[in-house]
């Protein structure tokens, strides 16, 4: 595999995902649809112009490479590697006007989750991790990822983006990790997953989510030294329970008190 | 009252105020203090400075003028005029890494809030309101600020910091505005009064504010065309509970409910 194409086409792909977004960030017109007749999951033109340009941008460097979009679905390829791709991560952030958005783009191989960018456009960073990369591009230039090493279960800042998500279980499971912690914080999106990669929190743990939401933060995490499993302990690039931690001594605690 | 003098001292103070806090967010070195025995209220090194500096200028510019400062409490004065300082407004934020704290300058005469400044400096947005202004300074420029209209209700979009703040009355009165919005997130401090003066969201309410939470914001989303109430509909500036609203007919259904 060369290295060097895919980081340039993850970024080609990364720009083209920001010049549709971000004009239309704040925007007056952005009327969100929903995609639910029981509920709110709202989706805007921002999500589908920004997957289509991503998309486009694939189809011409990388052909051979199958496609997993939260919009456009499935498309197969060859090559064995998938691009998995969320154009808007945090659409209800993005529509309340909250730089907690992103776009993420991960690529899996057999194995699971080799590369990822979580963007964030509005703030202009870059966080990028995997095939020997861990680093993060913003105004201010590339500076290397790095998870915060040496802080205990009672001292950790936790993350999650709603506090009423999952079931009822999830939930208590949840608060038996948010009850030990000195701060738990709500409402960040993918830009926890970026944070924690970054060493300014400890722990990130959310439920119900689908693949297109963790493969690039799985990506990013694991390249800055951090670790992402399922609340099992097993992998997590599928979606659903996640659980990321900055060490092998928090991701321990917060496991055991996960399964109660 | 020469509005320019005070326009040119609130903008030298949130400088001064950046100038502290900026070196130090998401710095290795900074080490929250608790200000709690019980619990964690989270101070730190950024917020005592950027106080020190704000206060400074004040000495200099303004020293007829009282000061109410959340680190170094009240000053007085013989203008009449109070300036009511939160150097970091979301120092749980601060300390996290995330872009949702900032800096609040009040300004209050005998009546109330008169002119705010609610100033991120990682974003790099100043959102001004009062004596004739209502505008948000950025990397693109300056433009003016207005509260959306004509959102009913149920297509409405709340913001709130914790799910958990304020008494169990206080929880339930909050849930019964939540359960009929369309989209409540959590998270995002002072940010989300700037938010709804700059028309991205139409409620904010929170319980258990102090005065240098809410004077600058109140005259920030008053000067937006929106209405900040305690949730009797009385003032608000004194802190406690806080209902903010972008429309007339938004704040008359929230306070309905938040009475039950």
């Amino acid at each position: 595999m060369d290295h060097n194409e895919i980081f340039l086409t993850a970024s080609a792909m990364a720009d083209a995902a920001r010049s549709r977004t971000l004009p239309l960030f704040r925007s007056a017109g952005l009327a969100p649809d929903n995609k639910l007749a029981d509920g709110f999951d709202p989706v805007t033109e921002a999500d589908r112009e920004s997957e289509r340009a991503m998309r486009a941008i694939l189809a011409e460097r990388r052909p051979e490479d199958a496609i997993l979009g939260e919009e456009f679905g499935a498309a197969p390829g060859r090559s064995g590697l998938t691009w998995v791709l969320d154009p808007i991560d945090g659409t209800r952030a993005f529509i309340s006007g909250a730089p907690s958005w992103g776009t993420l783009i991960g690529l899996t191989d057999g194995t699971g989750p080799i590369y990822g960018i979580v963007d964030q456009p509005f703030t202009g960073e870059r966080f990028e991790g995997g095939l020997g990369r861990a680093q993060v591009t913003s105004r201010d230039g590339t500076r290397a990822l790095g998870v915060r090493k040496g802080v205990a279960l009672d001292q950790a800042t936790l993350l999650s983006t709603y506090p009423d998500i999952g079931t009822e279980d999830e939930r208590a499971a949840f608060g038996r990790v948010a009850c030990q912690v000195r701060l738990t914080r709500y409402g960040l999106d993918c830009y926890g997953y970026a944070l924690l990669a970054l060493g300014q929190v400890d722990l990130v743990i959310e439920a119900g989510l689908q693949a297109h939401d963790i493969v690039a933060p799985i990506a990013v995490i694991e390249a800055a030294g951090g670790i992402v499993t399922d609340w099992q302990g097993g992998p997590a690039h599928g979606g659903g329970q996640v659980l990321a931690a900055a060490t092998p001594e928090l991701h321990a605690a917060a496991l055991a008190l996960l399964q109660g």
